[in-house]
């Protein structure tokens, strides 16, 4: 296994000052609701609107001068694309992103607006990998992959390392007390593996009597059943839609999974109608703007997919980054 | 004057642990839009949706046990009701809250989910007033005022005393220096002047430097008014419809007009158009659910109704209790 708790800790002193250190949240329906004490860390509130941006930025960083100047390569549904966007503009760096035609409009055009070529293709007939290839051996950018990238995965571990500093300094949460220092479970939003595989390195280090639990979409559930079986399992590739854009990765990675099948205590799963709960939950009481994909966790504890009660229980919100129409939709259905 | 920083340093420990800590946010796209530092403190965060809940809890707390048995009155187009409904279920009061029958329904359906009795009033044709007078003098309940309240103003004033010591506490926030524990201005969301009495009064005290403005929404400017005029000037009876429903309060508050007077450098207003602009904005870049009353210093930065380039810069987030098809309609108007 090639990544520590030092590589987090290196990535979180190269993010200082670049990323948003993101609150962890309270609130007082919540815990009550969940008859438990809930801490949110809202992924949704960082540069780019998603955590995309800590393992962005910590790669980008990490490329030689020479690598830097001839720019960098990558392909995403969109979260990606914003987060190496925004670090290569920070950066000074050519960035190129091959995107599905279809991706969300708001991280198209974030996209975009933060300086990135965009290349869009067919994900129903073109393979995005191949076009991505051949591109960067034409222009010489290094390829940047969204999860299987032990620096990816290390600056977003960077995201579970503030979570158990700011458990340990009680002014800034209201409430808090030495009892709250630790969480008995940490719920995680889960696609390739990359967010989890950084976060449950550092509370393996850190606060090791944490039970990791990944959260997926229903039917795209290639980590429940890899964690099952003990090997790396595809989702079918005929599956029926699911709202969460974010988190349709076709496999866990190859480099994320042995990390994950070490810590996670085990996967959950949530029906897009769960997630869309989550979502009105998250506008009308804790007055979050919170994508599908990045609702899982939250969708996860609302609906019990898990027993809490009476714990100190953690969730990740991964990303914000939704179109307005969806999201109109979706909080006027009561 | 009989608001003092130790009022406000006494409601503080009143709240702690029963009000939400909410945290102060920052975001790179702010900064480099404004050309300045934001730091922005969300009470859309708080407990029921927006600050009323820290004067309402105060308040509440203050009262004698035999007041508290005989429960409480206010009027209100919506927050004040929830901070009251929420303050009062928690301390075991009955609340009686009397709201125009056009009020959002989030803040109808909020305030009677939290246990409060709802009254509701034609506002074109009845005195709230009058009815909530006569209510109180039959039960022998205690009038809670929405801000011509010293502990109410106490209350509110615990928003700004946080601003102060979170800025002091540098590691809460990324890319803090020392030069960063005092803002240049700070911009305040005003309807009855509660809020901004509150707030001013801490400031004053801990951050004498710091210029503070009222923001108002356009023809509801009875604030700026008055300033001017050096006394209390009422808004005109006929006036058209504003989309701020929380800051239409007739005129300053008697009590809170004086402390306002003395503190605040000034008053900003804004059109409903700048703060639809500024509730896309926070949708879109900021990902927090703000209400129309709630976002009026936010619009006020972004439609640069002060110049505040190179400055340091707080603005408040009063609430988000928004009705999902207003929000909905909102967002999808690019």
């Amino acid at each position: 296994m090639s990544l520590t708790a030092a590589d987090i800790e290196n990535a979180a002193a190269r993010l200082h000052g670049h990323s948003v250190r993101t609150p962890l949240l309270r609130h007082p329906d919540l815990d009550a609701r969940c008859d438990a004490r809930i801490w949110l860390k809202p992924e949704c509130l960082q540069r780019s609107g998603s955590f995309k941006f800590r393992g962005a930025f910590n790669a980008l960083s990490r490329l030689s001068p020479t690598q830097q100047q001839r720019g960098v390569l990558a392909w995403s549904s969109g979260n990606h694309a914003q987060g190496i966007a925004a670090a290569a503009a920070l950066l000074g760096i050519k960035a190129t992103i091959v995107m599905p035609a279809d991706a969300p409009q708001i991280k198209l055009m974030n996209t975009r607006a933060l300086g990135a070529e965009v290349v869009c293709y067919d994900r129903y007939r073109e393979s995005r990998e191949a076009i991505g290839t051949n591109l960067a051996e034409q222009s010489g950018a290094t390829i940047i992959a969204p999860y299987d990238n032990y620096d990816v995965m290390a600056g977003q571990g960077t995201c579970g390392l503030e979570i158990v500093q700011q458990l340990q300094s009680p002014p800034e949460l209201a409430g808090q007390s030495a009892a709250d220092a630790t969480l008995d479970s940490l719920l995680i939003c889960c696609g390739g593996g990359g967010l989890s595989a950084g976060i449950t390195t550092a509370f393996a280090h850190y606060s090791p009597d944490t039970q990791l639990y990944a959260v997926e979409p229903e039917h795209y559930n290639d980590h429940a059943r890899s964690l099952r079986s003990g090997r790396r399992e595809s989702n079918p590739t005929e599956l029926p839609p699911s709202i969460c854009d974010a988190l349709l990765a076709p496999a866990p990675g190859r480099l994320t999974f042995p990390i994950n099948q070490t810590h996670l205590a085990g996967v959950l799963t949530v029906s897009d109608d769960m997630v869309k709960e989550a979502m009105r939950y998250a506008f009308r009481v804790l007055k979050l703007v919170v994508e599908p994909g990045g609702a899982v966790a939250l969708a996860a504890l609302l609906s019990q997919q898990v027993d809490v009660r009476d714990q100190r229980v953690g969730v990740i919100i991964s990303g914000g980054n939704v179109d307005p129409e969806l999201f109109a939709n979706i909080i006027s259905k009561y």
